[in-house]
């Protein structure tokens, strides 16, 4: 059988249980040249919960008494004459929340199970790292030499974004929360420095830790973070606008930056990205991003969680913070 | 002698009148290599309000006791062995408000006064043209057939961004203040269609003037317009920040952009800009500027208050919108 996750209701704030439930229904039969799918992992990403408001955005909400949407990785057991996918193929696309998906292969990829495990393909080596590597070389235009400043440093996200920015000669500071992720970012990550957003105040340990100021700022949390983050620019500063964790549950409208004004003295620049645009490109940056993983210059750690029945408990550590690097649901039975 | 306005005290909100206060003194004499000017007309613009706060910005703050910052343009009445100006010349610079100068002539420049009325010198072909021209050009990265939009749009500065964007073969959309500036805009500036802020509820005539959205929106005044704007947002859209008028005055925090996760969904910008950058290639702006002005595709109107006594009175209106084009003082007596 196959356990799936279906969107019940849409949430206001923070996501309650009745949000989803979980069905049981038949495996599907993959339809002529289709695939079906065995899912191994689910990737959980912020971006879920923009996913679940019933506004315009980069792409469609999910719709009530849809499967939920998610990322995910797993291996095709069946292919009814699949012009790409055989049979044993590990491949990586838009599967759900669910235990088995049936494809005609569109934005699916496959992907070499040997060379690297596979939470590591919906994470460093997924979204979350073509978000980080575009993010900050493209929109953020790095330079050797460059002050970045990156939010939810020990995230998916922003641990590769300051890894990249470490690998191309940067000087790096991660915002985190507590001091077991202020920890890891230097202590493993190498980054220069990391704040503590939990129990510092932003304002002055900004001062303490990008005295010069910053040239490049890679936001995933908005707020009073990135207002902060506005008084420390320097001149002809970038700010990438990667996402706003801090505002995603908000009940009332997002708090915008009441510092916006820095942009204008410092000719700074502010610039929204969604990773889907450099879609043409992922081979690329994967390939490079491998070579740094095996040179040991880029660590991928993922925070796996087991059991499709956990999904709603392990969703909500996206927003308490509680996970360290990618947070990955393991479906599979074994 | 010369009247000279002194900054006296520091406002908090809107400027009172005992912010500065008028002195009358000796008329300077010009040191080897110097000249003196006879100021004929004063610049009043909304970035005076800027300067007299003491804050870092991208100028330093006026201090106390000081002559009031200002641009200015008048006449070489004496010259003492200067290099560059003689006796009689036109010149235009940074004289303050007050009647003469005596200045060595760095930041000055010597213009045609046959080619142009002096108040154009410090409007159109001065600081508020060169912003409208590198602000929507450089920043704005115009491109023909774009929608654009513009705040402040009867003013100085955005009269003329939106006249170029209509030389430069896009759609162009003013908000302005009140039936009059609308009507101005429209009918006399080419404009193909007025917001009347003053009357109108921006979001619903922003849907009925940009019903496919914006590629460029400068933004001349800040606030709810700017959030307005955000909604309605095409992709790869541009947002010029040159000032934020409706925010100087602020006794509280500058409202920060809430819709600015619409610079995410869209993959856009927003840059902000000052115009000294773009000192090095004024002298070409001005040129194409002045060859647009004698074609007649570029109307430019200077509203002329007279009485270095009435700098105060004139300075308000900035404010209260109650001008039209560019605010100038003539402060010579005749």
């Amino acid at each position: 059988m196959n356990k799936q996750l279906i969107f019940k209701k849409r949430p206001l704030g923070m996501p309650e249980a009745d949000t989803w439930s979980l069905e049981t229904n038949p495996i599907p039969e993959p339809g002529e040249e289709e695939v079906l799918i065995q899912q191994h992992y689910i990737s959980l990403d912020p971006a879920m919960r923009g996913w679940l408001n019933d506004t315009k955005s980069y792409i469609p909400p999910v719709q009530i008494d849809e499967i939920m949407r998610a990322g995910s990785i797993g291996k095709v057991i069946k292919s009814n004459g699949h012009p790409k996918f055989a049979e044993g193929d590990t491949v990586t696309g838009w599967g759900g929340v669910q235990q088995y998906v049936v494809t005609n292969g569109e934005n699916w990829y496959k992907v070499d199970a040997n060379l690297a495990p596979m939470p590591t393909y919906i994470g460093t080596l997924g979204m979350p790292g073509m978000t980080a590597y575009f993010g900050i070389l493209e929109v953020g235009k790095l330079k050797e030499g460059d002050i970045v400043l990156v939010s939810g440093a020990a995230g998916a996200v922003g641990s590769i974004v300051g890894q990249i920015a470490k690998i191309k000669g940067c000087t790096v500071i991660g915002i985190a929360g507590g001091a077991d992720k202020c920890k890891y970012i230097v202590d493993e990550l190498g980054f220069d420095g990391a704040i503590d957003y939990k129990s510092e105040n932003i304002a002055t340990a900004l001062k303490r830790e990008c005295p010069k100021g910053i040239d490049v700022y890679f936001d995933n949390v908005g707020g009073e973070i990135l207002d902060a983050a506005l008084t420390r620019l320097r001149m002809h500063a970038r700010i990438v606008i990667c996402g706003a964790i801090s505002q995603y549950n908000n009940k009332t409208a997002v708090k915008g930056p009441s510092n916006y004004l820095s942009l204008l003295v410092n000719r700074a620049s502010m610039q929204g990205m969604v990773v889907m645009d450099y879609a043409k490109d992922y081979g690329k940056a994967a390939q490079e991003m491998g070579i740094w993983m095996m040179q040991g210059k880029l660590k991928s750690r993922e925070d796996v969680y087991e059991g499709i029945e956990n999904f709603y408990d392990t969703f909500q550590r996206l927003f308490t913070g509680d996970k360290m690097g990618k947070l990955v649901l393991k479906v599979i039975e074994e």
